[in-house]
């Protein structure tokens, strides 16, 4: 296998340059931070689970017509994705209060919102990826008010059908982040949902005991992260139905051939 | 002049209760505070200049058509306005990056904005005030989407006539803080133009030497808090020539008159 050249690495992931031109390879690490950065740590097994967990749920979105940068998963951490022009805005979609949003509004964790909250954050660690408006994106022209239709529009239909797939099994979708990236053909460019979407940046609380099945047991020292990650995995039905621990998720053969391929 | 029930005390102003039904009087204080209460202190006069300042722009905004709560001044340190139902929200318009936009998106204080900005906050002293969008707005009710609109419009508007009325005397409009109140008529309700537009909510900033002339002097340890106020109000042609403390903003026997009406 042919060394390949690291174009960024991220918190929970390092991007590659892909086999072919417009594509990039998503390698999962088990790297978790959160408040900022201040608290770093890793989940043992996260990365194959998130890569797994993501795979499943962007082929789904792709086939209710939700375009994707997913194309294929190659092994156990990596996954082969378009590349994109990353639009520089986190998008945090809330049902239900939690986290920051209880913090500086005073409302209860858990209490669900008279309607759905879509939230901007503007992605720079250096400043703490702060808040913003529509107001400041249009300012500072991070995005188009057109892409700013098309996200929102996208970031709705998506919480939509993960709120459905979740609660199918048993889980509450209480909030969670998408980011989206443009990508040109000819002279146009459109807006496809990026990143990943996986336990890393939902709220996922279980409906009866209301347990975190998310980053929230890193975040607050809960303790068995790998134990919900998993849940989550084999609830989807991505999890052997023998247990095992994450590095059984996936077929290794699948994975060999997948690799060979590079 | 008998004992008047008081409805509010707040930072800077004390409300009471007005001599009709529907009215309030404000009473300007000396008292300033900043960063959310951490920091207090009193500026001597500051009410008596803020009365005068205030009247003049809420007029001048009445004549252009914005509907305010104010009615007439009464005296030195108070004014009769309409009694409303305060809109929870604080409107900050911004021309020019400074204060918390310059912090929280490492933007140099005094870069021109590519275009005005509106931010809203969530009026409340516990909560330090946090910034929040349409979302949070329409979400929790704060105020209705068509309120909304008239706010944004209005805003723009009061930003479009003070950038005026600042520039010809020299001084650049940075940003400045707008409260709305929501007021009845038979079943239906209308947002005025509500609080006060003075020194202590607005960035002002001298052309040519770029001195602050607002409540920045205070926050920022930067003494001569109210020779600034008064520049502000001389270049408004709300001071005698002749100059002299804010004692002297006013006619005293004019003073004297308001309060024998009480």
């Amino acid at each position: 296998m042919s060394r390949r050249r690291q174009i960024y690495e991220g918190k929970a992931k390092i991007l590659y340059e892909g086999p072919e031109p417009g594509t990039i390879i998503q390698y999962f690490k088990d790297d978790a931070t959160a408040f900022n950065n201040q608290k770093k740590g890793t989940i043992n097994g996260k990365g194959v689970l998130n890569n797994r967990i993501s795979e499943h749920i962007f082929t789904l979105l792709g086939q209710i017509g939700v375009p994707t940068h997913f194309i294929r998963r190659l092994n156990m951490r990596e996954q082969l994705v378009r590349q994109v022009e990353i639009v520089p805005i986190e998008v945090i979609v809330r049902n239900v209060a939690a986290g920051t949003l209880s913090k500086r509004l005073g409302i209860e964790e858990g209490t669900p919102l008279p309607r759905t909250i879509l939230e901007y954050c503007y992605k720079d660690d250096a400043l703490g990826d702060p808040m913003i408006s529509d107001e400041h994106i249009a300012c500072f022209g991070w995005a188009s008010q057109e892409e700013m239709h098309e996200i929102s529009d996208m970031a709705i239909r998506v919480n939509d059908f993960l709120s459905g797939l979740f609660a199918g099994i048993g889980i509450r979708l209480v909030d969670f982040k998408l980011e989206f990236g443009r990508v040109w053909e000819n002279d146009f460019s459109r807006i496809i949902l990026a990143d990943e979407i996986s336990p890393d940046g939902c709220r996922l609380w279980d409906m009866k005991s209301n347990e975190k099945l998310d980053k929230d047991r890193f975040r607050r020292d809960l303790g068995g992260e790998v134990e919900a990650y998993q849940e989550v995995a084999r609830r989807l039905g991505l999890m052997p139905e023998d247990g095992g621990g994450p590095d059984t998720v996936l077929n290794l053969d699948e994975a060999r051939k997948a690799r060979a391929k590079d």
